[in-house]
């Protein structure tokens, strides 16, 4: 069993019909959909491993997995007959690359480095073709304000007060390496990255900087809800249908 | 009923769940869908009328319409009284903007230009988060050749070949003034603008520039297939889910 080859798939999907990526009973998940398809390909019954747990309705464009099979697959026949069986059963998962993975490579404890994008639209009317896409906000938010709160959030610290109460990691202390919001043409774009956040950390970091976009919080307001170490003190959080895992460094 | 005021509306909309704009008997649409919520705001079974009908699956991010109506709201109160009542209906349609509209105007007749974009994304793995939103080429397009061939179908001609056997126009005659492809980071971005559109000329044109792109085509096949003005010329279409209806001028 220690020589079967090792693949690590690099995947994008839509999260909106799924329950997050790792399966949970007969709930649809992104996990369940590409076990099904590799089942399709091989006639195995195999584990997949991602890097970045997804939550219900978040999206990736960079997920990145690992799977060994039995057989020594050109990696461009794994990517093609997994992507036919994926749109077969109208799964809207894709998978972009795939590759031989080196020597004692894991998806999730190989990884240094995972790069989040969150969407949000500040505009009055609602949302049609970005409804699933991005969190729509109402209130005009200033982007310089939001940046100013998100430089608190930067380097060592214990984000307890950003973290879920599910939250499974032994420590809440994280480094933030980048957090930062972006006017695009579309809304505004907050990108992050970190070796590693706890569970829903961007999530309730966006929620925090909504606030100081909206003139709510200061960035004196967020040092002080992070040094509080107090998941009471976190403002509501931004809904997992604007978040995007995008790229996984190893 | 001459001073009834009448309204502009711009709207934006994910065509995927429409039979298209207009009404058809009970098929879900997005001139039923616009017509009920203005029912739920008035009281009132009003008509609307748009400046660019679009087909089954074709998106809009800048469709306009007008309706009368017999009182005389507040425009940004019928912007968001429409968006609350869609919303409530789970309709992806929003109102953008609402005005009153100058003496005399009419949202198809008095249109001196309509801008479309065409989404294509040519990469050999299946698309997930635009799968409804942009067309799958498995080929890579050479974006320059796709200019070449789009410059023979700028200017006036007989759109014969590149229009749908269903189409109402008297004239198969029209004025293109602009078509272009560009490379963007999500794929390829064609825009054209012209005072009207044939039925399907957009789609059309679009799956014309694939074959060029593909190296199928050359510009002088575009050209004979315009001269020839027989449908059976054209290539096969460009799928709706690609296009989008961006802006209207008047």
């Amino acid at each position: 069993m220690a020589s079967m080859p090792r693949f690590t798939l690099t995947i994008e999907y839509d999260g909106t019909p799924y329950a997050g990526f790792q399966a949970q009973g007969d709930r649809p998940t992104v996990q369940t959909a590409l076990e099904a398809a590799i089942h399709r390909l091989s006639g195995e019954t195999l584990r997949v491993r991602c890097a970045g747990r997804t939550d219900t309705g978040v999206h990736a464009t960079g997920q990145v997995i690992h799977v060994d099979l039995t057989r020594d697959w050109p990696p461009s026949t794994i990517r093609d007959a997994l992507n036919a069986h994926l749109r077969d059963r109208d799964e809207p998962i894709a998978v972009l690359e795939a590759r031989l993975a080196p020597e004692g490579f894991d998806a999730r404890f190989s990884a240094t480095r995972r790069h989040y994008l969150y969407r949000i639209v500040d505009r009055r009317p609602s949302l049609a073709l970005d409804r699933h896409r991005a969190w729509h906000c109402q209130r005009p938010l200033d982007v310089a304000a939001m940046n100013a709160g998100a430089a608190m959030l930067l380097g060592h610290h214990d984000f307890t007060t950003f973290r879920a109460a599910a939250c499974q990691s032994k420590s809440p202390e994280k480094t933030l390496d980048h957090l930062e919001a972006t006017r695009t043409p579309d809304g505004i774009a907050v990108t992050c990255h970190a070796r590693s956040f706890l569970h829903s950390q961007v999530r309730s970091m966006v929620g925090a900087l909504r606030w100081c976009g909206e003139g709510r919080w200061t960035p004196q307001d967020v040092r002080a809800a992070l040094d509080a170490r107090d998941r009471n003190r976190c403002p509501p959080l931004a809904p997992p249908h604007g978040l995007y895992l995008t790229r996984v460094d190893y």
